[in-house]
């Protein structure tokens, strides 16, 4: 197992206007593979936008999983030899609607991950998903997959790790807030204790892009399995493009001290 | 409950000189108290200093729940009217000892934890508890206690934060290593992170002064309920002591959105 190059691409998506969407994402994947990436990672709701008024306003532009979206980043994903995580609205059955991100590998394969901690008016229109993040083993290492707010639940993180994630790819929509001057934004500094504690890489691709009132942090990140970011970890309100190279093996490597061993000592019989 | 006045003092105990960190600790509960704190944060292993050779050593210097130094923290904790968390090597039945935090308050009440998960040769000396972080009802607030590398778990945080701790209370021993050039610590990243999962305050009192050939961060430090420094969250490798005042009824407070709630949000059933 080698080094692996990930890219985070963070862009503006455009609320309910898939077409835009999709060319923007079609250009970050070529993009991404220029630079030699294996692994790409795009915004939450990369295919839809955020900022819908309600379900029916997401369900108009949800897709299935043989949708337009998905059926492009497959094509580009197998012809240009790259993994491209990125979210997107899914359409369920009876007229439901989850916040999804696909993992698509460039043999075709696709993995689906459903939101299962919504934030704010999200659980208003979208459905939680009941399944626990997803770890794939991809030719270039073992990749997980949550969204976002998942992230502020240590114990999924947690699952992810012990299930044997090497990488963990978070499409995020980050809303920005108020902070201390001076002080790296708190959805940033999550990332990093989540991979610290776990000695897990995580990559978070925030977006840009005001959207009916709501703005972002814009703050993208890529951390290493000692929790410290190698690139972003700033509020960045406009378009860039992370790029790092991961020695993958050290997340392999789960012990801190002589005697210390970031999984084992756990004591899941007190908690 | 009105605001609470935390002092943190990063003493330098000595390793195996009990009278010399008896009066470090009394000097320090006599200055937080001048200084109108209700609560004061003393170090791991204040009473008996960190760097032991063997279990033997140890033994040596441990104390009973009715030995000098705990007996004079009750003393001067009644005296002054201020909670005294402080750490001490406990001296157990069978020759056994633990790494253990008391938690004394005015009345006289004493709340013992012992450090449920063990650092590098702690697990050589050390018998691990076996009980949760304690939350204690104070006049002050409702106040829990844990140890050091016990913070790295963050489902051991979370249980006190369940348990319905406003503010955790953490005597560490952070030994010092690399990390990269402007980068806060990683151990000051996951108090944070554990503040703010929780939206509960975080107290942690670290220690200074080289002990056998091993240094200390020196990186106490007091976090808001959003996870933000209060005060310290740099690398001081000198005395220094930490005031803070701690509007604690935010940490009673959950909701971090109109529609999230930091511990309802939370699907255990999937976990």
């Amino acid at each position: 197992m080698n080094t692996l190059r990930v890219v985070c691409d963070q862009l503006a998506p455009r609320i309910a206007d898939v077409e835009h969407n999709r060319a923007l994402s079609a250009k970050a994947i070529r993009g991404a593979a220029a630079l030699g990436a294996q692994v790409l990672v795009l915004p939450e709701l990369m295919q839809s936008g955020y900022a819908f008024n309600d379900r029916e306003e997401a369900l108009a532009v949800s897709e299935e999983l043989d949708g337009p979206t998905l059926t492009r980043w497959k094509t580009l994903a197998s012809e240009l030899g790259i993994i491209v995580v990125a979210g997107f609205c899914e359409r369920l059955a009876a007229g439901q609607v989850a916040n999804s991100a696909a993992l698509i590998e460039p043999g075709g394969r696709l993995t689906v991950y459903r939101k299962a901690h919504l934030w704010d008016r999200e659980k208003l229109i979208f459905t939680p998903g009941t399944e626990p993040p997803p770890v794939v083993e991809t030719a270039a290492g073992r990749i997980a997959v949550m969204i976002c707010y998942d992230l502020e639940l240590p114990e999924w993180v947690r699952l992810a790790a012990l299930s044997g994630a090497d990488l963990l790819c978070v499409p995020v929509n980050w809303p920005d807030g108020p902070r201390p001057a001076g002080e790296r934004p708190a959805e940033i500094v999550r990332v990093q204790a989540n991979a610290a504690v776990n000695r897990m890489f995580i990559a978070a691709c925030d977006r840009h892009g005001e959207e009916r009132g709501v703005n972002w942090i814009g703050g993208s990140v890529i951390v290493d399995a000692d929790g410290y970011p190698l690139a972003g970890a700033v509020s960045h309100q406009n378009e860039q493009r992370l790029v790092a190279d991961l020695p993958l093996t050290q997340a392999r490597d789960k012990f801190i001290s002589e005697h210390n061993h970031v999984h084992q000592d756990r004591r899941p019989q007190l908690y």
